[in-house]
């Protein structure tokens, strides 16, 4: 059976050490959180993942939910008592408005423990990851009395959210969307239609579902400029906050899926259900972007955290499990054989996990920071430079931490060697889940369009230029540090190949935009080493000085910090040479054959 | 559901007009094999495969075997019609020995069939193959009584194979071995001991089944050279060639597995059971190794054939589902969205696995014909030459065709969006089923480390230097053919890179067997990038050289591998400069780590 340690003194060595979280104090919420209640959150939420959640990871694989004739869902034994927990102890609430009954703590905070959550039980963890996504859109578009209405029940919990886009024909292209909105003349709306791939769609854990419904009023304009967005709860509220009525909308049927079996993933009817609109006519992708860009950081984080879980059990087994010698000579002279961590190729293997995994969790966190001076500063410039790199890394933690954190957990089920292939092991699971992650919330080909096509040329360039005179700058004010120089060389090197691949689109995707599609998927993870390899210079120039003041105790954790970012450089960046080749080979070859000779 | 169609016009242009084969009319089995009879093989094969095995994949998916208290195991419905169909076919001893009943037809069409079979339906063509493992070991090493005993039936395909090596504590490391045997004093000898991930070790196809297992005979020396090779059937062969008493040997339980759940995965227990050494006593890894090896190349199949059925799947999607606009505009104006195929990245995607795929058929087949001659010819020298590519392919092989094949089926699924997580759609098997290739008869990891450790430095390097000749020459010969030049051009540099890395493990691993481990997976996926780079070389100049003939309504596909062809050079041959850089850092950094660290 698989087991989980939540990394909290990773995660307080990235906040307090490399980023410095006493410099946010000026922030709503980040005010409020003194070191001891930091490290307390810390402890706390690892240990509601650890000893409630992760317990029912595999409970949740094999049990999966199960839908009634009646259209109920029933969720895995346990799921519920957890769920309690979990929205007992405020962890849904952690970084929401306390207007609204909120703690009102930073997003930073509420992405720490959406990661230990996501590793101790991903489908689990999803359910409340969804109404906190919705709760997000709500905050953001809807009118006061929506807000009054639904925030209070979906912050504490006993009302959940869902997220209802995608059509049988279409997902990626919502501009196809038929679902229909009725104008009832009483300002609400009747909804009519079929969404599937609904996450959370339907179950037995809250006593009322909030969907968001993206749908097009009678009228509307052909395409995406048509299409709004609307609240439809599965029970009409009463004005007294109590449930009334049932809504039409009902649960069609849930789909069998390769994992996150946990997680209700439903076909949901909408037979005239009565919905209000949130925002303006029209103008429900925006209202939905908010949505969805919250989501997909929380799915970036998805895709770390089953690497992060496969990474511990991979090398728990690789300490445990003994076979053959080191190719140096026997190690363990006492045992039939050594144990197989001494042999480098499965050093190298879960070495090239963890190199991963540290960088991803301090480039979350730098996220997740921009995220909140974003929202919550109010000095516009910083507002405005905080927007910027968040919505130029969205798309990059998206796409690139989703696709390493898939192959991660394949690498670490491939350490078990024939025992990785049984379900009992539950490396299989690990990859089963992680799978999802680069397909929802815009496929990851999606994520890599959205960073060439929009993200690059937005604003003129605004993002990228700041990005990359970031890091050229910290490069530069390195420079002379000795120990620093192969990280560093090697981070230039590849900083410059992701310059002339830029300088490549700007020159070559104005005149023909396949060149631009054609090395998207290339180019956002080349921006995802450069990115993770920054994390790495950040990280190690801390270490390295806290090491020359005598760090007492923490020696080991910055020694090893210093290995990875030195793995990273060698066996990792090298990369980049071979994304900048395939980019600049451009789109004449695989545009040129014709459909049906595929 | 998905579909599949054996690439029957792929195999016939490698056959005839890559590799031509009537060039090997001199070898025993080749010379009965008349055009018109291998096109008949082949749509025969193809439409056993197509119309009886693809259609039960699901089914067996779903449905998996089923374990009875009395340790019978149920095989999914419709696995015994389509084995009858298929022994009856003649196809399970389609290259066994005419002595025993086979049909002595080249190796190299038994490996065309067992692709199309895998890409059919991968759980049930591993019943008949790994019978044919068994009957390759036992015609090399058991005595002639036991091969007139066992072998017509096994050809005949009434009686199965299977191979029991590993053990709940051991699978790499064969010396940890624990079953043991006892000699009788009559030849026979009880064998007691318990073997896990035993393929095809109980089901309800055939009347007997025969287990070849390796055990530890009384006194015999520690590790491997004190193992021996054992035939133990099922039901003791009675005199006359019927079945007769039952064997002490039965399925303790079957495992839940990831995929391939049409195969039994059996825990066999072995109380004492009746067996009879094959080959001589404690030589049974020599035996073993017979089969071992044919099953590697078996498993490389496997590889490619869920790449190429996956493949098919996802271009059939591609063409099918509208979604978005070209980034060029509009395609399909009476359509409400262009199909997913006008795209650059699902291009890009589903040409990456195309150009694998049709280089690596490629390889299985001059692999496969090496075999043929290696055991065919009577030609000492051009034997030599042909076992010694053969031993060195064999590794590359297994790891680079099983490694890219599950990323490609991963690719493949991807095409498909939400669709692609659905377990109706099939995507989802293709990955789960093509997983365990990676892992077994040899996790990937032991497969780098047989190249480096082993089949690199064999014989003084006779090998390895044989292939890079063979190689440079070929870029030789044709480095005058402009339009060759591209492609070439980039496969004599991946080909630098490899010498180079080559040369560094030369150098560095003699005095540190480490530096060799830490690069030894990065060097054989650059092994990799080459041998199938210089499959792409025959295929262009052939396809070139037809092309200037004037050839008649074969044009489409020569024309599309010199796409494919250019498509390697410029998008995957790239890759091999960032493995030669990860090779050469060596493993200071990745061996520094103490374990307790990790």
């Amino acid at each position: 059976m698989p087991s989980y340690r939540a990394p909290t003194a990773d995660v307080s060595f990235l906040l307090n050490d490399v980023f410095g979280i006493e410099k946010y104090g000026n922030l709503p919420g980040f005010s409020d959180l003194s070191p001891d209640m930091l490290e307390a959150i810390l402890s706390e939420g690892a240990k509601l993942c650890e000893e409630m959640l992760q317990p029912l990871n595999r409970v949740g694989d094999l049990e999966g939910c199960k839908r009634h004739d009646d259209g109920r869902v029933t969720t895995p034994k346990g799921f519920k008592e957890a769920y309690d927990a979990y929205t007992g102890g405020g962890w849904l609430g952690l970084s929401a408005d306390p207007e609204y009954g909120g703690q009102g703590l930073p997003y930073t905070m509420g992405a720490i423990i959406n990661e230990f959550s996501s590793s101790a039980n991903m489908a689990f963890s999803m359910y409340p990851g969804l109404t906190m996504g919705a709760i997000a859109a709500l905050h953001t578009h809807a009118n006061s009395e929506i807000k009054a209405t639904y925030l209070p029940k979906m912050i504490e919990g006993s009302w959940s959210g869902t997220m209802n886009l995608t059509e049988p024909h279409c997902g990626t292209d919502l501009g196809l969307i038929k679902t229909k909105a009725a104008p009832q003349g009483d300002g609400s709306y009747k909804i009519s239609g079929t969404k599937i791939f609904i996450s959370a769609g339907e179950q037995d854990l809250t006593e009322n579902i909030i969907h968001l419904v993206l749908a097009r009023i009678e009228g509307a304009p052909e395409g995406v400029k048509g299409i709004s967005l609307f609240v439809v709860p599965k029970f009409l509220p009463k004005p007294d906050g109590s449930i009334g009525a049932r809504n039409a909308v009902s649960c069609g049927s849930i789909e069998h899926k390769m994992g996150i079996h946990g997680n209700s993933t439903c076909v949901m009817n909408y037979d005239g259900a009565t919905g209000w609109l949130v925002g303006a006519e029209n103008k429900g992708l925006n209202a939905m972007f908010v949505m969805m860009n919250e989501a997909r950081l929380g799915v970036a984080i998805q895709g770390l955290a089953q690497s992060e879980a496969a990474y511990q059990n991979a090398v728990a087994y690789a300490k445990d499990r003994i076979q053959g010698r080191a190719l140096t000579g026997t190690k363990e002279p006492t045992k039939a054989a050594d144990p197989i961590i001494v042999h480098p190729d499965v050093r190298r293997t879960l070495l090239s996990i963890r190199a991963f995994n540290e960088a991803a969790r301090a480039l979350v966190l730098w996220t997740a920071l921009k995220s909140d001076v974003a929202h919550r500063s109010d000095d516009d410039k910083a507002k405005q430079d905080a927007d910027d790199l968040l919505g130029l890394m969205t798309p990059v933690l998206k796409g690139v931490l989703t696709d390493c954190g898939f192959d991660n957990a394949v690498k670490a089920q491939q350490m078990f060697g024939g025992h990785g292939y049984i379900e009992e092991w539950g490396m299989s699971q690990f990859v089963r889940d992680a799978r999802i992650a680069m397909i929802y919330e815009g496929a990851n080909g999606i994520q890599a369009l959205d960073l060439v096509g929009r993200k690059l040329p937005r604003d003129g360039g605004r993002a990228v230029m700041a990005f990359f005179n970031e890091v050229q700058s910290f490069i530069k004010a390195n420079e002379a540090d000795e120990s620093l120089k192969p990280l560093l060389g090697a981070l230039g090197k590849s900083l410059g190949h992701l310059q002339q691949a830029t300088m490549w689109f700007m020159q070559n995707a104005m005149a023909n935009p396949d060149n631009a599609g054609a090395g998207s998927s290339d180019y956002m993870h080349l921006f995802g080493l450069v990115a993770l390899g920054y994390m790495w210079g950040l990280q190690a120039k801390v270490a390295q000085a806290k090491l020359a003041e005598g760090a007492n105790g923490d020696a080991e954790r910055l020694e090893t910090k210093l290995v990875l970012a030195k793995f990273y450089a060698e066996r990792m960046l090298p990369e980049t040479g071979a994304q900048l080749a395939r980019i600049s080979s451009g789109s004449t070859t695989i545009m040129g054959l014709p459909a049906d000779r595929f």
